[in-house]
């Protein structure tokens, strides 16, 4: 079959061999399957982080098969396999799939390809189905918005608690979608990209700030909420409380967190969804004095997933209009380029049936 | 009157001018006042730390005295102050004096000498009476067995999480009390120090480990932790649900927060309680793929400050044994020398009434 092949630091359209379902699992084709900012970290930065943890040089690792953003349609059975959902059913799942080999993750090890490819071989316990009526885009975003609600179940919001989400590309956006839909607010968003703010406004934040004009920390005080130390220390000689204010982290480069621990509130938590794949260094001592929190936030449970796919069935909120473009398995490596640039593009979709 | 200050990195003895009580303010004999930790990160981080948040070059900051851990007796009284304690009484407070200048912490501000000295000025609405018959040593210690009680009423523990300390000088050792004495465990505690490891298990940790033979984190599956992720998931999927584990980090240094992220069991909370002056570094991916959250303590409330005071006075814990030295005044140069072995002391009280 046709798959984009992750070879060290580069991507190549390739033949490769067909996926054969063994027990307990299901060969699907992949409908749609979008490309998440993990998956550009993950070719850049992939074998050298392995490399390193493993105390190595770095060296390639094996070919792998990239995406786990996907909506499919059920081709075919594994021996043993109960057959809970007809062909031809389009499903989502969580990316992780089980074979007699043992669990992998879906676009993520070289023995599970995932949804750049035009098959794959999903779980059959882990599917689930694409309601009636909804797009495969639609239901391909499941993933990217769960990361989101995940994040915000984690977070220690209290009644009240104002939230500002330092950065809205993909992963961003998805907490201010969670956000709103859990009826949690004021929503603060702040990113350097015109287009990303404006992202950001559509999604419902209720206020969007421009970092270059001011400080993403500038507006706490609105929502009673002291700026400093001092002002916190004053506040509560005067005895008036505030809810907890939490930090979204969605930019994921070093420096980032150092920079939040200085300029946010005493007290606040910040939740890190942004993955930084590179060493960070940071300032203790003012995380001590200021009493913070560090939340650190990875993927979603299957409850949390399920519990997405019925919100966005339910048009509980606009996710479609984060895609900003679509392509075929042979336009992936343009499109990873292209994802550089927070201008052109915010979610890209691979159409593997597109040719 | 006589003072131990603090120029620059230097300790002196010296005469300093007698402080007059504001409005609001008691004047006090000192009867003994602990040497901490952080007093030695102050005398050798302080200048360099305020003159780089200032984004200067390294000066001398003004002339200060420390000491922020005592017991004393009240002397005086400024004008319009209420005389709610009568001379002569004996007593504790968290170091924080109000004058017309505002509010000073006591032992880190110019305005307001702390412990290291024949007198002090202290905010009479603050004072806690020693209960009769608790000694001014055991009274001192409240200010530092505050820390550990602030330190576990933060922690995330549930019904049956097991702790790590790691680092059990003064700071580990109040953590291990304070879990003991609110019926927390089991408690594991880790000390490269032969001393401190037998301190440790007096205080009531349950295991004691020596991480120069056995790691730190080698205790978790006795108490049905997974130790990875790997064993993590296996026990999701066979649905075994474990109390979250909580390592209290108590030592301070750059490099073991990310030495502890990577070696901690998934899912963990980090209490950092041990003062990092220095700017440290870590992998925040590792920290997110394990999903650990960081919670940075500092100081206590005035209401876990008295409940310590009250916790000591009915003996629920034997604080006392942690003193292992006494000095007059004169004697602090030297003792704050002797306490970078970690050997030597535990704990040095000052004093200043011995000449």
């Amino acid at each position: 079959m046709r798959a984009v092949v992750k070879r060290g630091q580069r991507l190549e359209l390739d033949e490769i061999v067909e996926p054969t379902p063994d027990k307990g699992q299901v060969l699907v084709r992949t409908l749609r399957c979008g490309i998440c900012g993990s998956d550009l970290h993950a070719l850049h930065h992939m074998d050298k982080m392995v490399a390193e943890r493993a105390g190595g040089t770095p060296r390639p690792l094996p070919d792998m098969v990239m995406g786990h953003e996907f909506c499919a349609e059920i081709l075919d059975y594994g021996p043993d396999t109960p057959h809970r959902l007809k062909p031809g059913t389009r499903v989502v799942s969580v990316p992780v799939t089980n074979s007699s080999k043992g669990y992998h993750p879906v676009g993520y090890s070289p023995s599970a390809p995932g949804g750049f490819a035009e098959r794959m071989l999903l779980d059959e316990r882990l599917l689930l189905e694409v309601p009636n009526g909804l797009s495969d885009d639609l239901a391909a975003l499941t993933e990217p918005f769960a990361v989101g609600a995940h994040a915000v179940a984690r977070a220690a919001l209290e009644p009240g608690s104002a939230s500002l989400v330092i950065g809205c590309g993909p992963v961003g956006l998805a907490i201010i979608a969670a956000l709103k839909i859990a009826g949690k607010g004021p929503v603060i968003a702040a990113d350097f990209s015109p287009r990303r703010r404006a992202e950001a406004e559509r999604m419902g934040a209720d206020v969007i700030i421009d970092p270059a004009v001011e400080g993403p920390h500038g507006k706490w005080a609105d929502y009673g909420v002291p700026a400093t130390e001092a002002e916190a220390h004053i506040a509560r000689m005067a005895g008036k409380a505030h809810a907890r204010p939490i930090v979204f982290e969605c930019v994921g480069v070093p420096g980032i967190l150092q920079r939040i621990i200085e300029d946010c509130p005493p007290g606040a938590q910040i939740v890190v969804a942004g993955v930084c794949m590179e060493p960070d260094s940071f300032r203790p001592s003012m995380a001590i004095t200021k009493q913070l929190n560090l939340e650190f936030v990875y993927g979603y449970t299957p409850d949390e997933f399920a519990a997405t796919l019925r919100e966005i069935a339910e048009g509980m909120v606009d996710v479609g209009r984060i895609i900003t473009g679509t392509v075929g398995l042979g336009g992936v490596p343009q499109a990873f380029d292209d994802l550089s640039d927070p201008e052109n593009h915010v979610k890209i979709m691979v159409d593997p049936t597109a040719g």
